[in-house]
């Protein structure tokens, strides 16, 4: 069967973000002064074969892991997108 | 109230991603070999102040819109992120 993965990758909560903050800056310029504690980080979608959406998603964390994100640095998350 | 927003930003469908092929084809280097149709994008998350999910989400379309995404030549969906 065909699946369809997000992998979300986030720079860790105690590790500086600077394009974070420069994003904020700029959001607080423009006059969204609600917003607060900005993240940037990537996302990767991808189309995997798999047997079930629970393998699907197991060899997307082992993607992230390997290649997709910096476990030292990065906190990642696969889903299953449902559109 | 305080909400944590998601906006996913992907590249449009017709768009050029040389990440993206860059991606799938490290992945298949390393023997994933059952993906396809990698497209790496950005993943801004932000905690806001709104009287609702609703109006949170509008705004986040209007900071997507306005700065975070580039609607020419991007995709971005705004979603309040439970965890």
């Amino acid at each position: 069967m065909t699946f369809r993965l997000v992998v979300e990758i986030l720079p860790k909560d105690g590790m500086l973000d600077p394009q974070g903050e420069a994003v904020a800056a700029s959001l607080a310029g423009l006059g969204f002064d609600e917003v607060s504690a900005v993240r940037v980080g990537r996302l990767v979608s991808l189309t995997v074969e798999a047997d079930s959406a629970d393998h699907a998603v197991r060899r997307g964390e082992e993607m992230a892991g390997a290649l997709l994100a910096n476990p030292v640095m990065e906190t990642y998350r696969v889903e299953v997108e449902v559109r």
